[in-house]
């Protein structure tokens, strides 16, 4: 059977997150679920790379699918952009290799969280932000970053976690820049736990507000949910890039 | 009476334009004359440097009022920022000579009409530009910018004129620029009338598809409305300065 990629980005703003759900509208898998069977007229499931959350972001998400249609793939993607909502694009659609999963396949992504961190308006990009207003102690944020690095148990950075399953995850990068008004977070790893990031970003705002010690990361790979930061919301999170 | 200066950015996607208007809740103005107005507790009307159409974004526009409070005009700023919703930012608020009119005082402006010129998604500015998909012939769209220069009879490129005043301008600069995938029309005058940088844009743009020659520019100017472009859609024109 054929197998294509998608290359995909999304204001998440209106979804309800990406995985498709029973009863549930507003999913990004769901409209391209649709688009796709619509488009190429037999039932279409597609593999994304993995979930975002309700209200976050892709810059560069992949899926793939496996279809029976012989429609070229720039054909598809010309109909696919004609389809879709305008807050759902569609970078790239290829035909892959019949081994390639969106999903199993990821060895690593990159994920941003975004912060405002002014008193000044930010009206043109409000949606992909977290507004912030009181000053941040950003060398404390970045030392506390650091701790982050290398394989550690995150089951503590994970809201409804299956406690079956192992907690290791792999963080490669986790770096906090300041761009003018813009404090982001970007953060590299081998995969991540639900909420993930959004807890490892509350977190180090809770540094950055003095209200945690930098150095009081480590304990917390030993700790429970409840010792981690708030999670911090999902319109400053983005999906940046997935690695193959 | 006290005069104040207040320094404004827009997202202008969900309202009626500028101009406070009878019967009509979603004005730029009237958002800010009912904030003003509450927070300082007296009816306060105020002048804009200009209207921008319905629909038509700001990244700087300003305004001037008169009252009798004396809030100090940071803790006004602190309470507009509180009050107003999050798609009208107040970059400044300050006391001004008591001379200072806001339309009367401004010299120049500048306008920026940004098209997104690729058949690529435009996901996370599209309620800033307007798509074009098609290639574009750049250098005869900056010919044709050319002719502009100077002053001249706008009449042409208004639209709803009163014949009875003048249609003279001065453009200063316009500017024909390309970025990525970003095709930017920036133009700075004396002043503009009623949709003139919209209907300047839509010539451009027909200059670009081929369907005028960058020469045909001067005799639009002794010409009739229907003879020039047509009205570029608002989504794509921002204010970006006044100069005073």
């Amino acid at each position: 059977m054929r197998n294509l990629r998608l290359d995909i980005c999304y204001d998440g703003t209106r979804y309800r997150g990406w995985q498709r759900q029973p009863g549930v509208e507003n999913t990004i898998q769901g409209k391209l679920e649709t688009a796709l069977s619509r488009i190429l007229e037999e039932p279409i499931e597609i593999y994304g790379s993995g979930r975002t959350d309700a209200g976050v972001h892709a810059l560069h998400q992949v899926a793939s699918f496996h279809c029976e249609s012989t429609m070229p793939a720039e054909e598809l993607l010309a109909q696919l952009r004609h389809y879709l909502p305008d807050d759902i694009g569609i970078l790239d659609c290829k035909d892959a290799s019949p081994r390639f999963h969106a999903r199993y396949n990821a060895i690593r992504k990159t994920y941003r969280y975004r912060i405002w961190n002014s008193a000044e308006p930010c009206v043109f990009e409000r949606r992909f932000v977290t507004v912030v207003e009181e000053e941040l102690d950003i060398p404390a944020m970045q030392a506390a970053a650091r701790h982050f690095l290398g394989t550690h148990d995150f089951s503590s950075f994970c809201n409804h976690k299956s406690s079956k399953k192992s907690g290791n995850r792999q963080i490669h990068a986790l770096n906090v820049t300041q761009e003018g008004n813009y404090l982001d977070i970007t953060v590299t790893g081998n995969g991540f736990l639900r909420n993930m990031v959004r807890i490892i970003a509350g977190t180090l705002l809770e540094v950055g507000q003095g209200k945690r010690d930098p150095d009081s990361i480590p304990e917390l790979f030993e700790g429970v949910r409840a010792e981690a930061g708030f999670l911090a919301p999902a319109q400053g999170l983005s999906l940046v890039e997935v690695d193959y």
